[in-house]
């Protein structure tokens, strides 16, 4: 007990000097976090450090031991015995995001295998788990021991994270959610950071979204996030890029569970959405690259090979690639109220009249329908007349229509000039 | 319930709000001041929002609503019945401070009710109660109805603050001390100003101390607080003025709870140390004019009328003040190593060997020493030769005497010229 005390610290002094602007130790930083962990220092505590992380920031050294200390708090993993290199992908949250779905199956038909361990939606953009389980059959839970089978066979696999990976994260997150500390850069970089590094995969892309669907609204931020995530990922062994990608509008055409699952099946079957096909491509050409494999991502999307992975990875995990989608049990028309051109689309509005129709969850333990969602037929810069279906709303609960519709209102506007086309791809962002 | 709701606030968005550095609606402090105390906003809520008022601050009006709230948290008292004025006094907390036993005695004999609610002492700085239990049989804990016939009858109390008063702040301060939060001075000053109101008197003022011993090292702090105190007191009707004093050197010959009474005497009995003669007048004066009460203290001080005072509120409250105080078990001599003149005796330092003797406390559980603490028998600008005692230490634990000892180590700078004379007190704050 004794000798205990002597390399104890005590929370408040920590507390004290981040507040007054000096760096932590990385002794106090590998103490807090462990003492987080186990209950030694209270949420009270840790709500106050993180608050005045969020305003003193914390520097590269503190903030990659930060991150090694929150991977430290838990197990890892190792996919060092599968026969080829692993890569994976990490999107920081946008509205009719499907991505994952057509690019995990693309780049394991590449030859890289990616262990995709994901989450479900909170608040108004969609989870990845959530959408997989529209189809009928798929489960999201596999062991181990069943994950690393499914990628040494079919080369991809997407799968609930295990709680043993970061528990000292989850734990924090869930704090920064009820104290008004989610928005700190380090804190949301050593977040994603932690999870992904211990993951253990070799390769990583982040997908940082802007704009007003996504989580940063603006370039800098992003940018900002970005380039903090690449140094940590790097540091820790992981070759990272980033992409920043835009989120003004939403992606593609559908926001929506099983609604995003139609459109991925789409892209791989060689048609879709073209941001949707484009932001996959450069997304699977960014993991290639990073594990130094050298194939063409839009070769195989074209002839076939990511379709056939997709379809192998959703029976594996117990799905039926052929079954029919649920269809929702109301949908109801949303019409433009005059011509011209569709200037802007805002990705946050679709988000929150998805999440109103039921796509997504309120309290973590809400359920979602897999059938609901919002489906856009035109998009920014394409012309549209008086009287034309903009949104199809889908729901099988017609009492959430008119807080969609309300959502809707002015999500969309009308102009004589098409507007400058966006690129999806706004910036690149590597280690050097 | 859904009533209830529609009156709600949510924590994390009032949080996100300061965080953002803007301002709560009086609503939304009324709202989280009320849900802290009662436990719908939990500690770890409270903690970033204290730490985000540390970084924004709070405005002139957000913080009087905040003193409002955490004043309506509880009970509030009435001295309106009384025949006479109300003045009070409050230290922010210095070393040899014994201020409080003679002026409340000396402001009543000269017309004025005391009604001083005070508290014990933590870390360095004694506490105003733990001095006067050093008194045989004199006790803390009055009922009301006993407070209030004491002022009647006596005209000065000094007593334990009852649970009812703010407890808000109650909770909200023991927050404060383990979340690094501690050092705001709008939280300081409604911690302070939250009780003082509450406790109903007509008048106030304040003593901030500036200094090593204080809790404000420098006199831009001090005045803040002191402006920011004055501000409140005065918007809620209290006539409120502040002096600004020096606790560079600690207060007086003593630290220690018997050895500050000792002292307080000699001051009544119209001796003293000249320091602790001219605060007790200064302030006096000053709650006198607050309580628009022409009179002199110095000569009630000088023709007895205060100790008279004195020996009643002693006798009130069960003490004896003709009962020998204790003494202490132990006695030893720290002496000058250098002839000179005393440059500086360090505040700080005399309050952590007073603590260190037994006179202070570490947590709030723990019983202090009646006899314990420590001597000066010079102060800065006095001469010293080598080998004159300069501090005695007093203690029941011997082996409490080294830890004092290294305490004062550097405590005192002899030098060859005197030091410029200090005043002591350094400015005055009103409202206007």
């Amino acid at each position: 007990m004794a000798a205990q005390e002597n390399t104890d610290f005590a929370a408040v002094d920590l507390i004290r000097s981040k507040r007054d602007g000096d760096p932590l130790t990385p002794e106090q930083v590998d103490w807090l976090i462990a003492a987080y962990t186990d209950g030694r220092v209270g949420d009270e505590q840790m709500a106050a450090m993180a608050m005045a992380i969020h305003f003193q920031g914390l520097g590269p050294d503190e903030l990659s031991r930060w991150t090694a200390a929150m991977i430290a708090s838990g197990t890892t993993m190792d996919f060092s015995g599968l026969s080829r290199p692993t890569a994976d992908k990490h999107s920081t949250g946008g509205v009719g995001d499907k991505i994952t779905l057509p690019l995990a199956p693309l780049v394991a038909a590449c030859g890289v295998a990616v262990p995709q361990l994901s989450g479900r939606g909170l608040g108004h953009t969609g989870g990845t788990l959530d959408k997989l389980e529209a189809i009928p059959g798929w489960r999201a839970d596999l062991t181990n021991a069943e994950m690393l089978r499914q990628l040494e066979d079919v080369g991809a696999v997407v799968c609930a994270a295990g709680s043993g990976l970061a528990p000292a994260d989850k734990k924090l997150y869930a704090l920064r959610d009820v104290t008004g500390t989610v928005e700190s850069i380090p804190l949301i970089a050593s977040s994603i950071m932690s999870k992904k590094i211990a993951e253990g995969t070799g390769a990583l892309v982040l997908d940082v979204k802007v704009g007003s669907g996504a989580f940063m609204k603006t370039p800098e931020r992003a940018a900002e996030l970005a380039r903090t995530m690449v140094g940590l990922g790097t540091a820790a062994g992981v070759r990272t890029t980033a992409l920043l990608t835009d989120m003004e509008a939403p992606l593609g055409r559908t926001a929506g569970n099983g609604l995003e699952v139609a459109e991925s099946v789409e892209v791989l079957a060689g048609g879709g959405p073209a941001d949707v096909v484009e932001l996959t491509v450069a997304l699977a050409r960014e993991m290639l690259a990073g594990a130094e494999v050298d194939a063409d991502p839009a070769a195989a999307l074209a002839d076939g090979r990511a379709m056939d992975v997709w379809r192998r990875m959703i029976a594996a995990q117990g799905g039926d690639p052929d079954a029919s989608l649920p269809r929702a049990r109301h949908t109801e028309q949303v019409r433009a109220e005059a011509d011209g051109v569709v200037g802007s689309m805002d990705a946050y509005a679709v988000g929150v009249a998805a999440w109103r129709l039921g796509a997504g969850r309120a309290r973590k333990e809400d359920p979602v329908q897999a059938a609901a969602g919002v489906e856009w037929h035109r998009r920014p810069g394409e012309a549209v007349r008086a009287g034309d279906v903009v949104f199809t709303l889908h729901t099988d609960s017609p009492e959430r229509i008119p807080g969609a519709r309300a959502a809707l209102d002015a999500a969309v506007t009308i102009t004589t000039t098409a507007p400058e086309p966006r690129p999806i791809v706004l910036d690149r962002i590597t280690a050097d």
